[in-house]
């Protein structure tokens, strides 16, 4: 058993990560740390969790945090975060770091797209935690870059197809769809029920801050610079994440090296469920669970392949994924604590 | 481990007992009966299962399934339960039935509201299968009819009322509100989107079938016939049954023993979460679990006391209900499987 | 043509008033006023109102507003309207106030549910807005005191039994259920989306500040006192209430009686419309409309009557309203700019 | 006055050209043809229209229809209406077809798609119903085949740029998502609310039959044939289409001269709202209009520019769209009982 705690507890993020972590066989989880409700038990917080979670949230500083325990996961905003890192770090413990502050290699972009880093020195050491490209990395890692909820779905969505070069590099388009819940839990005119109710809509059109991240991990699979289009969209409902990415197919790619491509690059990935040509994913169908689903069609007549993959945005696309990465980063089971979970309707 | 089946495993009270069973430690599930997809994988009838659940949906007869498993959720329609059931009993399976066909302890009742009954010997040894009421019994029955949706939310809600008769016991009214997956996954323009969403109604006002059993077991409690207002509504949400109870407050008694007497009556019920006066429960903080919150207030200017309940329909109003009478049949703890599975957003 | 303002334009009964009033044919929709939002086009406000109003959030003084309309709706806080309109009728405006301040005949009333009464003076000639009980009055008014969104599903459903004594009338008990919309423009956790979307609680349960807007007018048709038990809750849907309302029947009182008692109370109400006996409303079916539609149930098992109401909560609940008792306060028929104008999916 | 009627009134396309008709000026509606509910009360099967629209629905025949009307809207299944509106004319009425049967110049592009045509002749004299492309002609036509409600959303969003060849035509991607009302009011489990709720999908991907449609029109604006890749989702809601659409842009172009040609072309059209660039609409604002709101985003670092444009699938995308072609093709204003229609929230 190893002993954690979440930096930053009271958000949706926060509340997913106790949900998994409350079930998970070899965790123990001792502190809950939030500055706005200090002093106010979790559960009052979360009314769900209520006999359940006897945790009170506590102005913790990162010292006594990290010698309370093994494993932190860091859930505050960006900024606050690379100031909390590098104390949790020194104090000994091992840090999943769900900011965007540790997702780069680049200080450079990091400042481009955020604010001057004030820890870019621990961006060498720092992985970026997506398992099914970087898990050995993540098995000797101290931090972790926890992957943004839109990059988790476009990135595992055509990495292989990018690996393998069978797309052109320079027409990729991502099209995200989100539900409400990766906005926060935060007050805004925005998240209004009767603001979001039978609303659809674009935000942020070619300026998200996830493109970066995206363009990043897949520059290093192809081995050379990589810019995509991405444009986010926030749907009626609370979980979910659904991709759907557009790429020109390289000449000579047949249908049938398509499903060879992906069959290989997921051979030994428990949380990607590959449906196959013709097949399509929904949100539904992965929510509460740490699994990508995904799906393609090849438009015959253009010559192009469309992609489409699902992830739940507060599991996979956040504390899901967080969890498997503490599990590689303390040699647990990749899945440990995170199968069996599913739900529909 | 035991083994165990589902007979109609492909609606949604079925789903939820695969949800549920997959995660129990001492149940191993080996057969799904549906005459509907016959030779369908689960996994195809809910996609949310792929990867998950590799089992394939069989015609079973009743004969075969006795023999295969030790336990036998029937999760059939009313009327096809009693033909079936019996079979199941003949061939030593212990059996929870979810349809209405075996909730009465007196075929006349059920005749009256339902159809004649053609298995009527069975009423007597059946157990009305709400283990708050009745756990002795259930830990020694072969068969239990598990408790509808909506009975369960309201029995919860005003049991310890009526036991006490600290309401008079010709005032009850019971106003519930039910998310749609309780009309089942069968279609009708009652659950098409369109028509549901932004709609909210009552339907069967002072009609639905559930009214006996709420009558028969508040009769048992109070130790004299009881009839009561029922009206259901519809809400446009997926999972979730709120219920409203109304009684006027018998001369005497005092908030506080109103706190005393729900207190002592659910002292050792795991499932029930007493918010207390002035707290109200909401199903969202419900959804997924076996838990059935309830609040109250008393409304002093007219004598009368509002008791307010939510429970999942699908989990404690259906299969999570039926896995905890398992666990109570078969000498597992009561909560085996059941907890630490919340929900929130 | 008559010159109208709204005082406090840019909440949601504000944005209803507008969708009205630019329909209607005898009014002319100059000015918009709000404080919070001076100098924003109302199109920026609600971007609905793109090319279809030119109108300028300003804030206007009470006097301004007074000299350069006929006719104001005051869409103001509780406490700022009583401020504001008597100010508003000395320039010579005629008013619909639309907050709680102008309804309560008695002083001492509006006090114990609210705060001390700034204008006492102006509760004996201010009218209260429900035509089907005022309307002569409402033609000779200079104030109108706009009715609450609760109390007018639930005034409606059961004047005609009160007036009639067909229900024991301290037996009422109402059960109401409302769109998030209710709850305003403003932010709060309350109506974040996430916390919303399946979710349905109980709020302010025997405590809400419609309930003695109901009793006095439910008083005045008995002519005697009555108090009323009243629990709203929230639907997870943007638009529209229902309420259920219970009620024993008086000794002697058939069905047929029933039937008659409603058809003559509202034999002249165009915006009732009778689904009598058996049949229940929806609100999606006055979504946008003025109608308050009533069904009923006769429960013979416990001599008890449910009568179901459905109303859209802005439009016959609030905007809607006010534009009715405009049009009897100037003197244009009583559905002028309000026929027509459904809703369905 | 001129008299229209319906022929297939019973779906969400009949419904919305009901709401729309009541309130025209200029149109008495007289018949609702209806096979499936012969003899129903329109206003049971749509409760909303109870006591705001008489008419029984009837199953008439063509010849009947034309003699007694000037204007049917055929709102009838693809192939129906080839065999249907044939008759209709040749009875002297004036006709818009809501089907796809009518909408093509070259019958093998619709035999490719859908079945063999039985009236091609008149695909020579039908007119495609966009207004912003082709008023004269729909001022001049006898039969007008109206858009469907993908098409209208693409092809509104990119006509100008493709006209002007500001983008590359080989580059074209549309990535439309729309409400469940576009799935008729039929049933299935794919409009089922709780297969829907909280679930958000891609279907048909590369293969749905709108795509000829887009490409037909806009090859004719471009003077070659183009070829596109379109994908459509659906959205957890009612109504509502948002496309977000993608070209390459052709060297030269400036953001300047994209304002320039968006305000070119549709300098004349009322019911095109041109936000501009990096403002985007959102179906909430467009919903019950006949509005197409557009904005648009120049991506520089790919050299790619994103459209986004929003329609009610049913309004715009349908019967307002429908009544708008009647305006035309009866001199009546274009905007005749289609403005002032605004909803929000």
């Amino acid at each position: 058993m190893i002993r954690a705690a979440i930096h930053g507890a009271s958000g949706y993020t926060g509340f997913e990560l106790i949900r998994l972590l409350l079930k998970h066989p070899k965790v123990d989880l001792v502190a809950l740390s939030s500055r706005q409700f200090a002093g106010v038990p979790i559960s009052e917080v979360f009314p769900a969790l209520r006999g359940v979670c006897p945790l009170v949230c506590t102005e913790f500083s990162e010292v006594e945090l990290a010698k309370a325990v093994d494993m932190v996961f860091a859930a505050l905003p960006h900024q606050a975060s690379m100031n909390a890192v590098p104390l949790l770090l020194k104090g000994g413990a091992k840090v999943v770091d769900l900011s965007a502050d540790f997702r780069f290699r680049n200080a450079r972009v990091y400042s481009d797209w955020y604010q001057p880093h004030t820890a870019p020195e621990l961006l060498r050491e720092a992985v970026y935690g997506l398992p099914e490209l970087h898990k050995d990395e993540i098995k000797e890692a101290k931090l972790v870059g926890n992957p943004g909820c839109y990059p988790t779905s476009v990135i595992l969505a055509i990495a292989p197809l990018v690996k393998e070069r069978a797309i052109d590099l320079d027409s990729i388009i991502a099209d995200s769809k989100s539900g409400v819940s990766g906005a926060g839990r935060g007050l805004s005119l925005a998240t209004h029920f009767c603001e979001v109710n039978e609303g659809f809509r674009a935000y942020k059109v070619a300026e998200h801050r996830h493109t970066p991240e995206m363009e990043q991990e897949l520059s290093i699979l192809a081995g050379r610079e990589i810019k995509i289009s991405f444009t986010p969209h926030l749907v009626p409902m609370t979980r979910g994440i659904l991709s759907t990415i557009y790429g020109n197919l390289t000449d000579g790619v047949s249908p049938r090296m398509i499903v060879e491509i992906f069959n290989e690059f997921y051979k030994d990935a428990p949380f990607v469920r590959i449906l196959g040509d013709g097949v399509f994913p929904n949100t539904l169908y992965v929510r509460g669970t740490n699994y990508c689903d995904i799906g393609w069609k090849i438009d015959e007549r253009v010559n192009r392949i469309i992609v489409v993959a699902a992830i739940d945005n507060l599991t996979r696309g956040a504390s899901g994924q967080a969890v498997c990465n503490m599990n590689l980063m303390f040699d647990f089971p990749e899945t440990l604590g995170l199968l069996r979970s599913v739900w529909q309707p």
